[in-house]
């Protein structure tokens, strides 16, 4: 697995989903965003950025989840939490289902204890208003009070899941911000962070001008070569 | 097309769009109503209101959709963000379809630019967060980074269409608040507006009354004689 | 029924839907959180504790729900409003549609002048704005603007109902807070409430333990004997 | 309650549903279709026809659905078994959920026995191949093994209720054919019969002149003063 | 645009919607298949082929609806059902909603007579018993009594249109047969024709291989030089 | 893993999936049933069984999944076709979602032939019609033509997998009748075949009375003494 330079950690955090969605949709790549899922609190700080380590959920069976299977320090859920390495985003699937919770206050607060960049479920967190004031991004469908055991059965750790119908491998790298959450497949992740931050220049460098009145047609795209030119200028004014 | 005269758009920005549900639920209609839309950001300075401009998305054909048709200036989805009229409000049909973008930050910040009302999709915007923060009111049902082009073609410009579930034809009054989004038939705006000023003036009084402690039985309708005549001296108090 | 005794309703106030949603698990209980329905503005003074007093609402027919159906003081939906007793939570079972209102603001603002202690229903509230304003908690799936008439017709008042796919009894305790609201059955609400105060200090000091840094294995459950006796002197420390 | 004669028996029997939905829409009744149901079994001999009779469950509580609960012949739904009348139709409020069943073989071949005209929920039937063998309607979403104790506990008889979107109060009339149930409100049965009898004459009419090459501009509907001289004959040749 | 030539025609008669599936997604088209729709009847004579038709429904607003709508000989669904071209497919978009019909037995009769190949709607069919028996392939989603006019308003007539997800030019050639409905674009229809044909060939010949107890690997798809040369002899003894 | 026993097989092929559900239910088991699943083709010679083979399928990265993937022989979907034993039921888990096929025609043809006792998705097959007329019972969603590669990447075999929001462990014993699909888990295949066996026996008893015109009180449940000794009598008489 490639790992994921601190340059190119750095360049993620300073753009966007759409524009990294618009980078992977030019290599033929549609279903990476999670689907449905929402920030718990308005991201600071820059986009969430890390490496992908996955928790898979099965429907649970009733005889296997009785309160105390937390008492193994086995158990996939619990060990995920203590074992997602710092600077990784953990991800879990929870086949989109967010009638129980995926995980709550303690646990998450753990992971942010430990380092770790973020945490994403397609299905929903319970405290939520504890985990949104937590100095960790985190992303859910909505917020779910019922215990995991409910409905999810933690089955299997960092294996390739589907988040939000999005394909999620252990090592991708994950992206989030107000829009949500995106994947960039592994191998990927440094091109994209590069044209990710040219993109993202342009991008405001037009916002800019239509801010100051220009019409869109010749600007954004750049058919028309003065705009160009202009950008060019701009990047150097701005130091981009 | 009746044009939407100054004095209705006033009354309109005065009025709510659930005492506009039941001006036209008295007519028989009933599923005026946008459904599952929401204000990006609270809404300010009265309802969103103006005249609808509307735009049709129909499922993107792969071979259509690559990244270099917004190159072509007849494209429908940046014609109607540069020729919808300023004062009216644009609307899409994603086909309640928020899977992928419906538009992004720069092109509703040129719909501000252009003095647009305020724009509604059935689907989701991208760059949620900027287009929150515009001084201009915009609706979807929730975020979505990925480009229209994934799955929306856009395919007509100022068609009849439907958005949540309701029809919209082009002329038709749009008028949005915290609730969501409400359409007038356009031959209607006039009397509705009339109507909506008429029970809004009710409706604050049997507020006031309400918080007063008074019981809603006779009240709320009217049928105690007693509290017309008690709206009728609180109208000529305030001035209403 | 048993009655809600102060000491019950004031030990609910201080514990969170999740603990109260683990205790009722523990006894096999799985259904109990009124799903998919949030808080119009986030609680505060502790969670929402209150009786359950219920409305049900069966599809309206055309006919039978002209606007002046609501000048007949019989009309359950205005019954329930006038009659749901202080303290108590009025509970709508809107079978989970929120495409017309379950109720609006004049309603609402009644019903908080009348001392009760919350709304909840598994469709919607129109004059979402205004009632999220209001002293009193209320929950729902989304804002929505059309009258109750154009879907809903009231047709029984306090009889057992489902709300957000949760059977809710005349009587049961309702408890919300901002991961939404949870139904104990009334016979269970001494004990259950007891065992959450209990869950809810050790979780405290868990919490406490976490963020100074403690694994979560040994502690989370309390497998390892010392956590207990640690606990054990917090709980004398922190008076709990 | 106007009570269902044979002779309007007779006539809804020979009638279809989409007949009688067009029928109810001229009355601005709209939702009288109880929605996504289909028969376990070609109909024969005519469209079920009976008067409603009602069974409302609500979502199962885990400690009050033990098997041993229908040892009590006062359990709603077997109650319902045995008292619905013959002649009418069975229908349940499962709440649109098939996940557990609604009734099952033995159940259903009891209602047949009792001479009962047809059973009909919005959820789901066990046995559905046994019950698709018996000389009585039945109408369902999809086949449901589990117990219906599982998720619906049968709580009232014989009250107004929703099944599939339909309001279906007690006594009104249900008829059903291969394209679902309809719910004709109980004072509207004579004169609705009447004119579908009427309808069905003239589109069998319009049938028998499209299959002869008509085209159906001025024949369906009859705005060519020729095709209603044509019907006039057609029907005294016919004996309609 | 192109036509549909005789050749093709008969090639796509002969060949499968999975086939087809498949030589489209070779060319990078996932969505052309018209999800959730089915025959109505079992397929005869070979696959439905025909160029598309279109009709676009769009809500229905309640006071352009009355029933009298359909004396206006201008009426887009009546115009459909008169002008879609012998040898056409009729496809209507009624925005994947089945609780109104998109047409009944008359009209489907007429398009029968007119010598229509079939006719597709994303919502469904009333008088779907009488369609079934028609000797023309008709698909929907499922049967739908109340006239289209409670919820459908027809609109335009030969644009392009979303059915079932599927984005559907006029001209495009489409295909049904068991498994559903598939959109193949006009300029591939000649050249999608041939390589499926090819294919076809190749399944037949896999498909009597399996059945002879042959194993997958290396047969499907053709990894082992030797099934290739067993093809090609196959093929000669078949005439294919 | 208990093996299951050829006594067992044969006591399940005779007992249906609703007596099965009950059965587990009395055990606390709930959610056994895979939902919205059907037999492609009414079942025969009593009930589909066999031990649970599993694939597991992930969202379909697009530049994982071009059509050449399936040259390499450890691919798993392909792998499980060639590897799932004689006698088992292979089971898929597509994420509910059968917008692109679970497997074809071949495939599925290939397991019969290999003595596959079924096969069970809840996705779709492709080829719905060729596989019906096959001698091997499968369930699915609906008929699906898209390749898998469209939108489901096959990640794993023989792991604990989710299917129609049931849990399926390697090894759990399938059961399919008309009604869909039941899982039973390992440990208990035995004693839920011998109750099972037991149960039929009494249902069948029962049905015979309610066919000659018994009542249900007393008699199912057998509250009424009277009818255990006829059952008693009944059992000798029929051997059973």
């Amino acid at each position: 697995m490639t790992k994921l330079s601190d340059a190119t950690r750095e360049k993620l955090k300073g753009v966007s989903t759409p524009t990294l969605a618009s980078a992977l949709y030019k290599r033929g790549m549609r279903i990476q965003m999670i689907q449905d899922v929402r920030p718990l609190s308005a991201p600071k700080n820059g986009s969430m950025v890390g490496e992908a380590y996955t928790l898979r959920y099965m429907p649970a069976r009733e005889d296997l989840n009785a309160m105390n299977v937390f008492r193994d320090h086995s158990h996939p859920q619990r060990r995920a939490i203590e074992e997602c390495p710092p600077g990784a985003v953990l991800v879990m699937d929870s086949r989109k289902d967010p009638r129980a919770a995926s995980a709550g206050g303690i646990l998450v607060t753990r992971l942010m204890m430990r380092g770790v960049a973020g945490v994403v479920t397609d299905g929903g967190f319970r405290d939520s208003g504890e985990i949104a004031a937590l100095d960790m991004p985190s992303y859910h469908n909505r917020p779910s009070a019922p215990t995991n055991l409910t409905l999810h059965q933690a089955i299997e750790i960092n294996v390739p899941i589907g988040c939000g119908d999005a394909p999620v491998f252990p090592g991708d790298v994950i992206v989030g911000d107000a829009d949500g959450v995106i994947v960039i497949p592994a191998h990927l992740a440094d091109e994209i962070a590069d044209e990710a931050v040219e993109m993202t220049a342009y991008e405001d460098f037009v916002t800019e001008r239509v801010r100051a009145g220009a019409k869109t047609f010749g600007l954004y795209p750049p058919t028309d070569e003065a705009n160009l030119e202009a950008f060019s200028i701009w990047r150097r004014q701005h130091g981009r």
